[in-house]
């Protein structure tokens, strides 16, 4: 089946050369061939994939208009609420909690905009973790290479549509979730601007930097999808955006982008892979500057400390009750989070207004900031540290060194994914302006049609 | 020269009665008089308020219209910089600093408003406690009764008012330090919805919960300082106000309020003279129902808990250095406030989302809701504890026990002062829903042309 595009998928059901049905029982034969060796899927809603299924072939029959993503598979990180299944957001602690009594925000968008759910997706615990090696539910495996991993924390969401198993996926980014899998298995992740999407019904873990964001295989599909996520929810008080801005008939407009690389913090501490992949796009973009984001490492320090204080502050009482039930390798993390002195809490939060106001500026000049997403591709499964600027570092926490000052920033990202020389993925971000989503998205398109991208769902054995 | 309105002012410089020249000297001289036994001035600005008022009256002999506030004479709490005057915050730790090289936005303001300024007023050190018992620059006395405490922080500002020494002044209120002092002294404060006046220039404290606010002897007086200090502040990142809503001219319309008085906590927590005025007012307004905030209380300590961290982070680095230049008083609280668990400071700001949500609703019922300001009025100056309740309250935490619930919230509230049998003012909160600053002073109107508040200035002996 694959890799159809959403287009192909309209088309395809427009003229009847498939049903919603087919595509339903197609997905799920796929699931079942490539999920054992992938392990992206906790849990397969058949059930509600084929009623979903049968609703638009209902809708077809009756010669209704179909909505935008009519016939569309996809899946969710399970943090998002499934109405009837246990929000795990990767913990075996939740999971003797009961079903959840309605979907998701997001999923009550993508339903109304006629997606089919297919299940939901592995992740890190908590969200909190670069890797997807979870130790409950095991790791997911990158469909480019099973010996390694996919990436974290939405690492299911990534392998999934690097495997064709779905068209897109749903993530969240605190401080890399979306950008780093999305790098690694080699497709394209959108986390939009801070307060853009609603996250109501998903599993927080900082409410200061969370965000929602769509995975997919293509420019296109991503932002089709973001458009259909877009709305206006009066319960989630961390969102700001009041109005819908739809992106996807935009893509093909003419743009001329004024954009730079991020050299410093960013140009340093990634491998030779990571630097060709900026260099390609900057060479495609003719981004002849190279500038440095002041106290980018900071920021990257900053944004751990909230993620770790919030992250604490929130499962502490779990951790009063159940500490042996945690995850280990977040149980102490998360303590300690929840003990780090108020001073330093506040700090970091002062300095994330420092840092925007002398970092946001740069953006009347360029359009575009360019950076590497990931230090360098996939590692094996298991392997405890990665050799980057002559040191050692742990991968678990050092694959999101050069998202996480980017998302403490509250700025749109569109990851990027080429191949490197060795044949494994690699992300470029791709940074606009605040609420200027469009940008990246264009910026992403651009790259597309020049043929330059990974693009293409890689073939499990 | 008093009790002179902002309209005598007015009509007397318009009128020829007297110039501002003279204003200004009448003000020195009651200064003069006055101060020595208040206390409330840490620096008179003789040259400045001589040379406001010469430039007011040149405008008056060319005949051009005169600014709102023309020719008025106030103070400000000495946490707002004025061009060439060193800002203490309270604090000797700031005695050695350099002078400020501009005016903080709201003295800009007044200034714009023709208003002249006459000095820097005495408060509690860093702007935290509730007696402007000031170790290193004394304590000012209450002019109802020299005994007696001012209240603070902003005890200067509510004293330098209600001596006559000045017709208003600018204070701050994070927990209750514009209100504490308006009640205890018998003048009238607004602390205006968090975010509507811009706090630049001013020494921060709490910065999630700091406030600025007038204090004045009329309702009329108040609403036209309050309109004067409206105005857009790009540079102030907490300003959420983007338009100006003038409420002055409001005043004499007729409104019918739907008022209601706030039991539980409110009520216990505070003597017979503090109910009394509560009843008398709720009686003018009719306010036939008593309600509860639900969990007054936890609001109250969490208010706490974010000004002792918030601080605490503030004045850190100073500690660090300087620990023996700091107020005795809060050198202690302040540490101990750096050092609180980050989970308990971001439990704190969650629970606030909480209390909003769960008590705003409470205005689509009621437009105003009333409550006493302080638990009693003034206590004498050194006395350490007040037997409310029937347990005896440390006076410098407590005073302001039933005015932290209510910033907590962020809502606008008048203070509006009356008189105990035992001849010593009290006031009580006018309390309205969030943006409507002109519910509280209107209801204030109300009361205040009935004639039951002070709303005069007490002669000093």
């Amino acid at each position: 089946m694959n890799p159809l595009s959403i287009r192909d998928i309209k088309q395809g059901l427009a003229g009847g050369e498939f049903s919603a049905q087919e595509l339903a029982h197609l997905t799920l034969a796929k699931i079942a061939q490539s999920n054992p060796e992938i392990n992206a899927f906790t849990e397969v809603t058949s059930q509600r994939l084929l009623q979903e299924a049968a609703a638009i072939d209902q809708k077809r029959s009756r010669g209704e208009t179909l909505p935008p993503l009519a016939g569309v598979p996809y899946a969710a990180k399970n943090l998002f609420d499934i109405k009837e299944v246990t929000t795990l957001a990767g913990a075996e602690l939740f999971s003797t909690q009961p079903a959840a009594h309605d979907d998701a925000f997001a999923i009550k968008q993508l339903s109304a905009a006629g997606a089919m759910l297919s299940g939901a997706l592995n992740m890190d615990a908590y969200a909190y973790g670069f890797t997807t090696e979870n130790s409950h539910y095991g790791a997911t495996r990158n469909p480019h290479d099973l010996t390694r991993i996919a990436g974290g924390s939405s690492g299911g969401s990534a392998a999934a549509v690097a495997a064709g198993m779905v068209n897109f996926s749903l993530g969240t980014d605190t401080n890399g979730s979306i950008r780093v899998p999305a790098s690694l298995c080699g497709v394209f992740g959108l986390k939009p601007t801070f307060g853009r999407l609603s996250r109501s019904g998903s599993q927080p873990f900082v409410a200061s930097l969370d965000h929602i964001g769509p995975l997919a295989r293509s420019v296109d599909d991503l932002a089709r999808v973001y458009d259909a996520l877009q709305g206006v929810d009066p319960a989630d008080h961390f969102q700001a955006a009041r109005n819908i801005e739809p992106v996807a008939d935009k893509l093909g407009q003419t743009v001329n982008l004024r954009c730079a690389v991020l050299g410093g913090f960013f140009d340093s501490w990634c491998d030779d892979d990571a630097k060709t992949a900026v260099a390609t796009v900057a060479h495609r973009l003719e981004a002849l500057e190279c500038i440095t984001l002041p106290e980018a490492e900071l920021a990257r320090s900053a944004a751990f400390l909230l993620s770790a204080a919030e992250g604490g502050n929130h499962y502490l009482p779990a951790l009063r009750e159940h500490a042996e039930r945690f995850e280990l390798n977040s149980r102490e993390r998360l303590l300690a989070g929840a003990m780090t002195p108020s001073a330093w809490y506040t700090q970091a939060q002062r300095f994330r207004t420092w840092f925007r106001d002398n970092t946001l500026p740069l953006f009347e000049k360029y359009d575009l900031l360019i950076a590497p997403a990931t230090p360098r591709c996939a590692t094996l499964i298991g392997q405890q540290t990665m050799r980057i600027n002559g040191a050692d570092l742990p991968v678990k926490a050092s694959m999101g060194m050069l998202t996480q000052p980017i998302s403490f920033l509250g700025v749109p990202v569109v990851t990027a994914p080429l191949m490197t020389a060795s044949g494994h993925p690699i992300g470029v971000q791709l940074i606009a302006p605040p609420w200027r989503e469009d940008i990246c998205l264009q910026a992403a398109h651009l790259l597309e049609i020049q043929g330059m991208l990974v693009g293409k769902t890689h073939q499990v054995r």
